[in-house]
């Protein structure tokens, strides 16, 4: 990973302006939108079984979030990742609450048996419950340390020949074989809902603009790190750390990535 | 278009307080809600088909906007809206995305079949789409400007009986013979998600106090393109400025609006 | 209640960040997350009828929220009642906008028939309607002065047997007998949509450390209502009021409750 690379991906999403479709949960709708914005991609939220299917024929990417799921949902879920697949465009897949509930955790894999996602992103409890149902996560932000999931990690990537990013101090990104590690990031970000959730949605946008999955993962987690990093600079605590979150996405500049990235 | 009207309106507003009756969408209703309140109008959001008609009946204003929509949804604001015509309360359309998909664009039509809207409020590309099925859309952001959209608006007008507005860098309002511009705004304002929902809701409290459904469409655009003017003096970005534009809604004067009125 | 009992009960907040399991509207449900993360707490919402009782299972609280209801998520709201009530973990229900239709009120007296609450936060309006169906409410903002709903507060509580709390200028609670009073914020607070929901969740996680249901209301009021304070000390306005306010959740001290406390 090199600035330069995380910047050509930048500028490719501000001048494509790639159609992100998300599936996603209630709380955090607002704020990965204005992420998705911010930027430069344009993001839709629509999941209505009637329309997903039309809606993702015009997307660049769809993302997958389970983190308030029910019954309708999951139904217009699957739709869209077959109309995805079917159409080759990425599938982001974000496991919130996996291991939390069974519920949970089997509908994940009913998902992903519909349709394999290109890459799997969430916390290290949320990986290994995937990987194996003995874990169990308690709620939404339970987190083994990266690195800790890296064998579930690199098994759950085999599994579905996909890309898995697991959150975390640091984070790690696999497709079974190679490893690769992002640094950047703040400790007071698990402090603010949803920004695993964001960091998903920005996977997306950077998928859609680069045809690697290792690269677009690895690239999107350096951009999430860095903005939180820039926001924390100025943040008088977790609101206002969001505030500035979404602004540095609109004002990144590639010498911040090549001064910031670790 | 004076000043002095448009202060009249937000005085209004600040006195009574009116309930504006909103079903919306996930992504912006904390966003519409704090606009509303800080205007001084007092939101609710409802759309339970068992309780719509009861909380239409002590509303000043129904608005309605499908950004989020799905079946059941769609049967509530069906009720709703019958409801706020039997009771001759404005009704405030917003047809989010429509264009993007068959399913949103016949939802409109549908929905406007069963009550006759006062104000439609879209993008150039929504408006265009929903006078015109040959139109599409991408997404929910993409924009004719909105001049170029002004025949769809004065036939949409037409159609309806209705005032169409047509946001954009100006944003054009007609009621299909009248047509009126509205000059304000800030280049950042489109990315951010919802504004144009914002508006929206904006102009249900405005509709609320003045039964010109031109005039009130125009001055509620005028105070968010003022406002959103006002917050991108001090904003880093759109998040700083979302959170601008909701307290510039709250503290907005008469001679703020005076001095910068194009 | 002294400042150092309030302290007591933010430090074990921060040491055992319980789980907050959340049914609640779709307005505030990225507020009420955030409010939760910054004092401490670890917030989940589910509201699908296939998970609730799972995740009841590995609550410390429950927190009940109609703001936004409709029929699948009163089912599910009514699951997890009762498997809290069998759990025995603190029920705290917030009836948003009772009185305003009938199905408010009639979906409030059902639930709380099917399991007890440990704890009812409204405003005035709200709690005498719950008490007395005769009383009507505008929307979900209207509200009676805290101490002129006293009586109802004191009827309902002793007909639940439960602890009330009644938000205003001045906040009230009471559990029939005993009654308390809270006399911090500020009055910009109503000007931001969904802090009486904000409040209801803290208290949530109040009475997930505190036994005692008047004291961790008593308690969660007096901190919302200081971080209210110290928030408006900064803010331009509701939206950079809303950011302080979580902002100061998260950094709040003993100093400042000592300081603060009215």
């Amino acid at each position: 990973m090199t600035a330069n690379a995380i910047w050509t991906d930048v500028q490719a999403i501000r001048a494509k302006a790639p159609l992100v479709h998300n599936i996603t949960n209630f709380v955090v709708m607002n704020n990965t939108a204005n992420a998705l914005l911010a930027i430069g991609a344009s993001p839709v939220m629509a999941h209505a079984p009637e329309e997903v299917e039309d809606m993702v024929a015009i997307a660049s990417s769809l993302v997958i979030n389970i983190g308030t799921l029910s019954r309708e949902w999951i139904s217009a879920m699957g739709l869209a990742m077959k109309a995805a697949a079917a159409r080759k465009i990425p599938i982001v897949f974000d496991p919130v609450g996996a291991g939390a509930t069974s519920y949970r955790t089997n509908t994940c894999r009913e998902l992903l048996t519909l349709a394999a996602p290109t890459i799997i992103r969430g916390n290290g409890s949320e990986i290994m419950a995937l990987e194996d149902s003995s874990v169990t996560t308690k709620g939404v932000d339970s987190s083994e340390e990266g690195t800790a999931a890296e064998g579930a990690a690199r098994a759950l990537a085999t599994q579905y020949g996909c890309t898995v990013v697991v959150s975390g101090e640091t984070d790690l990104i696999t497709d079974g074989s190679d490893v690769r590690f992002v640094r950047n990031g703040h400790a007071i970000m698990p402090r603010v809902t949803g920004l695993g959730c964001t960091a998903t949605a920005l996977v997306g946008a950077f998928a859609a603009v680069n045809s690697n999955p290792v690269a677009a993962s690895t690239h999107a987690m350096a951009v999430m790190g860095i903005c939180g990093e820039l926001a924390a600079q100025e943040a008088a605590g977790p609101a206002s750390l969001q505030v500035g979150l979404i602004d540095a996405l609109y004002t990144l500049g590639a010498e911040q990535i090549s001064a910031m990235l670790r």
